[in-house]
């Protein structure tokens, strides 16, 4: 272990990231595909790459395997992050998924092909969980992002949670469906679903309203992304909403790995609500410039931070 | 070099062909995908697979590298041929080319999305050119198939047939638009272009016409698919037409690498024309009837044989 601590990110689906260019996607048609690129893919891994850009030293771990699995550690011993990021990924048997995108000339969104990811055996998870429990030792904090492969217990996460809040390191979650709702009862410090996850998991569409639902299933804070209306944070202390002072468009991917990764960074320097909101809304508008999850346009970030406006909202805590 | 002769293949634009089910392909949409297949693919992999599931030893050649041409090398040595397949793939910088074909429960053909290929640097043609001469003092017979990655020369499949007729080893060359033109010039055994493909090189959308324009412009043998209607022979000795006894419909992807197979084992086996056109149709059909391309129903394909109708136009040679 590092003598200073690292930010540690967990990516059980890790994924190869591909995305395809061609003038028009045609059903039933051959394409040639005129450019390609690939990436290291998963929440955790864009959170890490974020993370990392901001300064940040951060321990990488998940499932990664086979050929894919290989590549994406490869593209992350690549990246342009790479000096700041450590690769504690545990290999399993089974391939790493890819994701492939295709993008075409409508300046509409990607035609997004997901493969499941790899299944994963109980031997595999449970020396996963010995890992997890090695790397918290040396760790400021934990971001826990994204699907679960096939195989991992639904209530995956919640056990995670658990092993973390045991070894007193703060936990971030950012999935949705079954495993946030589980995840939420393991009590996570903060959790991070926007409007529709939210809603799925407690059955409620007004955004303030589902957010305390949350607080009252186990998690201390909640930050909803609110699309370009910026986010409403909900803790004991208060409901606060922060919007970004101009709307930007451009690649919304990787907007909510940049809030993701604002929130740990607060966390790691101490810096409390409301102004941790404030650098969610900034890096995550910075990250929407880029042509990639993963990348945000630094100057953008440290131009809009300060306009941030963060208020609170009428109605206090619960 | 074994003692015995071995058919050599060559594919310089191997791929890693993925096959993608889901539901339904929606344009600009997120989908999951809900089945994912892996095979070595590029014509001259499939023309391997169908020659040594008919009992032939064969040589694979042509050009592979990073990652996907790892995993191409896995799944040919995991295939149900690899005892009879012997891999002197040649490895390059640039990474295989993938293709991914979607299909959806609409049963028409699916939606393909094809990469260009590895970029080749002249080293590594050279280097390719070497051990290709190197490889064709052990063979009986060589098929040169499918498309050119970026970098190998234009003429490049001229100068194979050059190097493999100055080697005394039958050469049949299955390839399209400027690679076929110029493959012709250097005076191949054989070539089996497809009516759009030959018209495009010939200018000549009459068959029979065409496939004479293509022997005057230096092909000794000129065998065309006309898709159901089966095949048209044209050599020194006259035209044949070569029919199935009755039409087989499925998937067609790999029709014309189980034609190349044939066209190669009749060479090997001492089969003249009019016999190896009628072992051609049959394996055609046979292909047909497989899941994917370089497999083939053999019990079909024996069935077939027999009944392919071959019949000599009643123009003879020019």
């Amino acid at each position: 272990m590092d003598a200073e601590p690292t930010v540690l990110t967990v990516t059980l689906n890790a994924a190869l990231d591909l995305t395809y260019r061609v003038p028009r996607l045609v059903e039933h048609r051959e394409h040639r595909v005129s450019q390609v690129s690939e990436r290291p893919g998963g929440k955790g891994l864009n959170v890490a790459r974020v993370l990392a850009g901001l300064g940040y030293g951060v321990t990488v771990t998940g499932l990664v395997g086979g050929a894919s699995g290989g590549e994406v550690r490869r593209l992350l011993a690549d990246s342009p992050q790479a000096g700041r990021l450590r690769d504690e990924l545990v290999t399993v048997a089974g391939p790493t998924r890819r994701t492939v995108g295709v993008v075409d000339d409508s300046g509409d969104g990607a035609t997004q092909l997901n493969e499941p990811g790899p299944g994963i055996s109980p031997g595999e998870w449970s020396g996963f969980l010995d890992r997890f429990d090695a790397l918290l030792s040396g760790s400021s904090a934990v971001a826990l992002c994204g699907s679960l492969p096939p195989g991992v217990p639904v209530g995956g996460y919640g056990q995670l949670v658990r092993q973390a809040r045991a070894a007193g390191v703060p936990v971030v979650l950012d999935t949705s469906g079954e495993p946030l709702r589980r995840g939420l009862a393991a009590r996570p410090d903060v959790v991070k679903p926007n409007v529709r996850e939210l809603a799925q998991v407690t059955g409620t569409a007004d955004p303030t309203w589902a957010a305390r639902e949350a607080r009252r299933r186990g998690a201390h804070r909640v930050v909803v992304s609110l699309g370009e209306e910026g986010l409403l944070g909900v803790s004991a202390e208060g409901s606060w909403r922060a919007r970004p002072s101009r709307r930007l468009s451009g690649n919304p991917t990787g907007a909510g790995d940049a809030v993701v990764a604002a929130l740990v960074s607060a966390w790691v320097d101490g810096v409390e609500w409301p102004g941790a909101l404030a650098r969610a809304v900034a890096l995550s508008a910075a990250s929407v410039r880029a042509p990639v999850a993963g990348e945000f346009d630094r100057e953008l970030y440290e131009e809009l931070l300060p306009g941030v406006e963060v208020t609170e909202e009428s109605s206090g805590a619960e």
